[in-house]
């Protein structure tokens, strides 16, 4: 019953997956292509800023570490929207006491590994680049990248957890017949920035909010690290009128920043320097099926569904995937093909949907935010809420504060919250009317018809 | 101004390709995978015939053998649909004289390539397969399949026109930051079959008609040959209830279908043997962009768009796309990168939407052309067109019977009469009163509403 695993990638999800594994008396060697975090510090300038949420939380609880990593998060309330004016306000994602969890990708990934090593039955390899997988025979071909030494693993199962540049992914499309697969970028790039912490230590903005500056076409974001500072990201078009392109000097970069961003600036003392050394990077939907290879390979994470980062929501849906895998575990222990399609056929839904609602939420993130109309239908859906809970939660709170609700019936949920909501906004003078009761009985009656 | 070109792909749109370039004054060399097929006979049992309109004639003419090519291909002046019970009736795609034509992919290929050769500046080269390409310098590298001896060819231009599989995609897709890309295969799969002549020499089935046994989840087709056999495809489900995974002997393959297209089986003396020597094909949707690298590259055909073969509007697709290049060759004749840019730009909205249309076609073929609720909106169109041929074509006749209405305006069209048609079938007992004046001008009404 107890195999030898091979796992690629010792990211957040392969090794969160290798504690799961062990736990269950499984033998495992996880297999890295970067070198080993904890013994280099290497920063490529290309960290988007994790914001963990209930899913997320559920998949590290099982594993006794959920309080350690709570001591070094900081909950975020709320959106902290940042006008060009100077204006701030404040939205609150859910109920007062629900938040989501600002958390260095890194830190968190050394834990994870720490933790996963400190079981006998796992052992981590890095600087081991996978070339290749005979998937019939589940042999896992890697070049190290120090010694470009070759060599071949053969174990019983392999679990493909590299990414969205999955090596494993590559193999199985071309062992696949009808593989099904797309991988489309969006037309904006991303970039790190950083506004550092005050001479006290402190933070220079408000700690417990995630910062958002929407300007239409764009955005740029900022989260709270633990040290006082601040990990930026500006999300922007690769090419067109205002673009990466465009700022090709420092002083242009400074220019538009100031213009669009003016009260970001100030805070930013090594902007123009960052913008110049911090790469630009893409941002890929990709979707494939099948994920497995008979009972010898299956993806997970990533490497089966990347998605873009607007709904905080990659690493909570690897997580989750390690927690469903688990619960398919805890009932068919032995078919293995058996277990992978189920997981697959249980997966591919929800990753299917949570793909198209992070599209979407950038538009809701990178302009809707902003807008009148739009926070007064928010406005609106939270007063009913309050109301009818029973009746009526948001999107935002069925995806980040739900661990039981699937993507899938999120996005369904949503949509028809979509069509509701666009017949409320039309009533006559809904901006006095908002909280009427007749307001109240129209949202009533729209969700009886569209049950 | 004279360019030395490599065209990948001695297929139809390769070779109508090399004919439109050779007559600008170009030197082509033509570069195709398989063996010369007019030396040697090769069926792969793999053949789903030709339906030559509008848009590929357009691109016939041009080369001057259009005449030639009419003389050997069969009007279809509409469907037959054979039901289970044995009735059939004729649907005609459009006006009396209006056809699409059935022509034999492999005899329309010799004469392209016959015609090619007849330039002096033209040569094709068989049994190269393309193994890469050396996208900044414009070099292509193959291997003969018969010596296996490797060789590169160096040239101004490479146009890709390598089919569905495309080995100049590949190396675009590898070659280009933030390649979009997706490859999706439908659950059908499908297989050759074939209804000889009679013994006079004649056609068994109505000669002048696409033959359509619709059947809800699957169909057979078939198309008239000019030896007075038909070339039949039988489109169905790889895994399933009903489908290839189920038909795995001889007696169960006769069973069903006989079962299911009962008038059918008289006619197929060779069905068993041909169910199982000829393969399964696949059929895969493949979309991407770019389509070019700089000035060096440039896909064409179905290396740019391979599309389901529902609508009939592949090849004249494929032909469309050397018209285009054409025109636009007609006004910048030096600037190619340029002229890459217009080219991509104008077709791949115009290969997207027949992506789209043919994909929805299946359902249209395989299902509607047997319901009478389908039967009756064609009635309506047909008669509604005839009393205001300015206001409505129907979208089959966008697509077949007009060279000139870009698909993605034909896809716009077809949505907004889908539209008004949901709406007119609701109308309390349509059927009685299809052709009353209250019809007429509520059609007419609903096309200035939804102008």
């Amino acid at each position: 019953m107890k195999k030898n695993i091979t796992i690629l990638g010792a990211g957040l999800v392969g090794s969160l997956l290798s504690i799961y594994l062990a736990k269950r008396g499984h033998k495992i060697n996880v297999y890295e292509r970067r070198p080993d975090m904890r013994k280099e510090k290497i920063s490529a300038g290309k960290s988007i800023n994790l914001a963990l949420s209930d899913r997320g939380w559920r998949g590290l609880e099982r594993t006794g570490i959920a309080d350690e990593i709570r001591k070094v998060a900081i909950p975020m309330y709320g959106r902290m929207i940042h006008h060009v004016n100077g204006e701030v306000n404040f939205q609150p994602y859910g109920e007062k006491d629900q938040a989501i969890w600002s958390v260095s990708r890194g830190g968190l990934n050394i834990e994870l590994m720490n933790l996963a090593e400190r079981n006998p039955g796992v052992k981590i390899f890095f600087d081991e680049r996978c070339t290749g997988v005979d998937l019939e025979n589940s042999v896992a071909k890697f070049e190290n990248q120090l010694t470009k030494k070759n060599s071949s693993v053969e174990s019983d199962v392999i679990f493909g957890a590299d990414g969205a540049f999955s090596a494993a992914r590559h193999q199985l499309q071309l062992s696949t017949d009808r593989f099904q697969y797309s991988q489309y970028y969006i037309e904006h790039g991303y970039k790190e920035l950083n506004i550092p912490a005050a001479e006290n230590g402190e933070w220079n903005l408000e700690k417990n909010a995630l910062h958002i500056w929407p300007r239409g076409g764009y955005m740029l974001i900022a989260l709270p690290n633990i040290d006082g500072s601040f990990t930026c990201t500006l999300f922007f078009p690769f090419e067109g009128g205002e673009s990466f392109s465009k700022l090709d000097t420092k002083e242009k970069t400074i220019d538009f920043f100031t213009r669009v961003f003016p009260d970001a600036v100030p805070l930013m003392p090594t902007l123009a320097d960052d913008f110049f050394r911090n790469p630009t990077g893409s941002l890929v939907t990709v979707r494939c099926f099948p994920w497995s290879y008979n009972d010898t390979m299956c993806l997970i994470g990533d490497a089966a569904h990347a998605i873009v980062p607007f709904f905080g929501q990659g690493m909570n849906c690897g997580f989750e995937d390690c927690t469903i895998l688990q619960e398919l575990m805890d009932e068919n222990e032995t078919d293995w093909e058996k277990l992978f399609k189920d997981f697959e056929q249980s997966r591919k839904p929800n990753s299917d949907a949570i793909a198209q609602l992070a599209l979407e939420n950038f538009i809701e993130m990178r302009d809707l935010v902003g807008d009148k109309k739009f926070l007064l239908r928010k406005k609106i859906e939270a007063w009913f809420h309050e109301k009818h809970p029973d009746q009526w939660l948001s999107l935002y709170s069925q995806v980040t504060f739900s661990a039981h609700i699937p993507y899938s019936v999120a996005l369904s949920n949503g949509k028809r919250q979509d069509e509701i909501m666009k017949k409320i906004m039309e009533m006559e003078h809904i901006e006095e009317r908002w909280n009427s009761e007749e307001v109240e009985k129209t949202m009533l009656n729209l969700l009886s018809w569209l049950a």
